[in-house]
């Protein structure tokens, strides 16, 4: 090994962290025997991805781990889920969180269209046919009844309403501008158009006819909501001079990691990992970039899942499984690798959480602790105290000898 | 217990951490039994409560530990003196300090009157007869020669000098605009006239005729100083969804309390503890209180006298015998206890000090650390690590589940 690493590992094991449970906690429990080997051979710590109590989502803490503080960059969550649905957003798109829904009569009978999930159809049809002059339109569907908009050009603004009546057994709201600029007016005009146009286009669609002969609300209708412009994101490369990839299977943390410059690495299948081979084969073709990349950001997913599910045994077992494929990391060289998770999500409160996470740094140069164990109760003993998501980049850089001197 | 808890007490022992003497602290020589077994079964750390180095009054360190954050909200002394003696102030007020003073001649003779300390008929003649057309007064004495006083009414600043004039044998001092708005140049000549107004209306006061018989110096005159607009503090219940309430002693603590909007429980003689007995009943009202309100502020005075008087056996007992009232929390379910100090008030410089305080989280889904003692000397081994008061209210929201996420 030499002296000074060339490469960073970021690995983020999405919600692994927790809070005990009789004194216990999935990684406390789940025998990370690899893990614990890094966490023995490197340097440990607990961080606030976003700050002190505060209670981040992927997108937040992801950003802030990456070096992009949210408070500056996080501009909604429409931008955020259409990256995560996987459009390609470009700095200046306004994005939109959408549902689609019934309308009866011109009033919204179901906000959601009976939970509507065949939605591919009805998605593809809103983005081929839907036009305004002078403006993309670009439609995506995401999970069941919900989807991403994104309008992408000149002139537009995220200074509008949403069209949510919020209440079922009220027509669409018109969407008005929230300023005085002719932007946010012609923009609220674009949505009022594309509200218009798509129960014309989706009321009599097959899958509709076939809804409603099933005593189903047809999904004939789309709300629109949560507009956001999205954020001119500095490139990765230039920002840090290091040219990065992504391996992830949630869309929010692909659409993330693109935002930021990094390369998408697909790995066969986008399901969510929730077997121990699915995060191995992640785990493989992270390693396997590193011989490209000079950054490479690994996300987990899987303990998040099981956490949101409120299920510690599927945690742990999760837990377990993938430190299998944490074996390959003991041998690799001249690689700072980092571990460290987004956020909690404590099975006890299946959410998220602001408990801070364990973080650990492993590779040429570090200053090895005491810490042997790699869990959230205690990699608070360990050399790097307390740090921030804010934090990780500026630190990781100067292990790998990347940062500027600041003064003489 | 509950996974989760709901409610908050957060429990100041004013002053009670020190510097050592030989190794040893008030709070390490005690014996804190049932303190100790909160730390014990609870999360530790240090705190500054305003920032390192940063040496604060109990006005600031609580604002801070409250989530208010002191350089927004603290607008000098004048305003939190006239809370802690007891005036309903409103944002928007203008407050000032206020020594109760000798004239003679039209020359101040003595500044502080003596330290005259009859000053409950000066005070109540000066609330009742004093007028300025458009503003209201409110004059209420304090401890010793000191007094508050507040201007309430449309169109008053606080830019406006002090009319102390510093020293004997000066005339008392025209108050001035500091600047060039009609408001100051309104509220320089309010300030004024209550000055003239008073010197006529106590000069001749039975009090005063009977402290010229006893060769004292007579109060009959006021130096009005240190202005300050009270500030408009978001309530309590708006900012953290939570119903609070305060029991303190202290009419500084109960003021800023009443300021954020907690609710004032009293506890039979106002006093400031100077006994474990004391203390008793206010933890007794403090724990009552958790069955009506979700979050409440416990303050407990003694330790911070004794720091005052530089009495480190006194300290030292105080503490030992709060300790007792400490036992019914043990007991307590379903609450997150918070025990932490406002400020250092070492022994050995008999005022407050910047040293961090000890700070202890105990309650359902707490990460447990290593901590098993409860003082200033290991308090930092613990894993809350070192965090700042304005961290207190956004953690223990946290922990109560009630934080909004921060994205997705």
């Amino acid at each position: 090994m030499s002296d000074v690493a060339n490469k960073i590992l970021l690995i983020v094991l999405d919600g692994a962290s927790d809070r005990p449970v009789g004194g216990k906690t999935p990684l406390s429990e789940a025998g990370m025997r690899n893990l614990d080997k890094l966490a023995y051979g490197g340097i440990n710590g607990i961080m606030d991805t976003v700050g002190p109590g505060i209670r981040p989502g992927s997108d937040t803490s992801h950003l802030a781990i990456l070096g992009y503080d949210p408070h500056t960059y996080y501009t909604g969550r429409g931008p955020f889920e259409a990256a995560g649905v996987g459009i390609d957003v470009k700095g200046g798109d306004i994005a939109f969180r959408v549902n689609f829904a019934t309308v009866e009569n011109g009033l919204v009978t179901d906000r959601r269209a009976g939970r509507i999930s065949d939605t591919d159809e009805l998605a593809k049809a809103i983005n081929e046919k839907v036009k305004v002059p002078g403006v993309d339109i670009i439609f995506k569907r995401s999970t069941g009844h919900r989807a991403a908009l994104v309008l992408r050009g000149k002139g537009l603004s995220a200074a509008i309403t949403d069209t949510d009546p919020k209440k079922e057994g009220n027509p669409i709201k018109e969407c008005h501008a929230t300023d005085d600029t002719p932007e946010a007016k012609r923009t609220a005009d674009i949505v009022n158009s594309i509200s218009k146009q798509v129960v014309s286009l989706l009321d009599d669609m097959p899958v509709n006819q076939e809804r409603r002969k099933q005593g189903l609300p047809p999904g004939n209708a789309i709300l629109i909501r949560g507009a956001g412009e999205v954020p001119h994101i500095p490139q990765f490369q230039e920002r840090y001079g290091l040219k990065g990839a992504v391996v992830a299977a949630a869309g929010l943390i692909i659409g993330i990691g693109k935002m930021c410059g990094l390369e998408y690495l697909p790995v066969g299948s986008m399901e969510i990992e929730s077997s121990g081979s699915q995060a191995a084969a992640k785990m493989k073709k992270a390693i396997q970039a590193l011989e490209t990349y000079d950054f490479v950001l690994l996300n987990i997913k899987g303990a998040d899942e099981a956490g949101h599910d409120g299920n510690f045994e599927k945690k742990t077992q999760f837990l377990g499984q993938a430190d299998e494929s944490f074996k390959d990391l003991l041998t690799l060289k001249d690689v700072l690798i980092i571990v460290t998770v987004d956020h909690s999500t404590p099975v006890s409160i299946k959410d998220h959480s602001a408990d801070p996470v364990p973080i650990l740094m492993h590779g040429p140069g570090v200053r090895m602790d005491d810490v042997a164990h790699y869990n959230e109760l205690i990699a608070y003993k360990g050399g790097l105290h307390r740090i921030k998501g804010m934090d990780v980049m500026p630190i990781a850089l100067d292990l790998i000898n990347k940062t500027k001197k600041y003064g003489a």
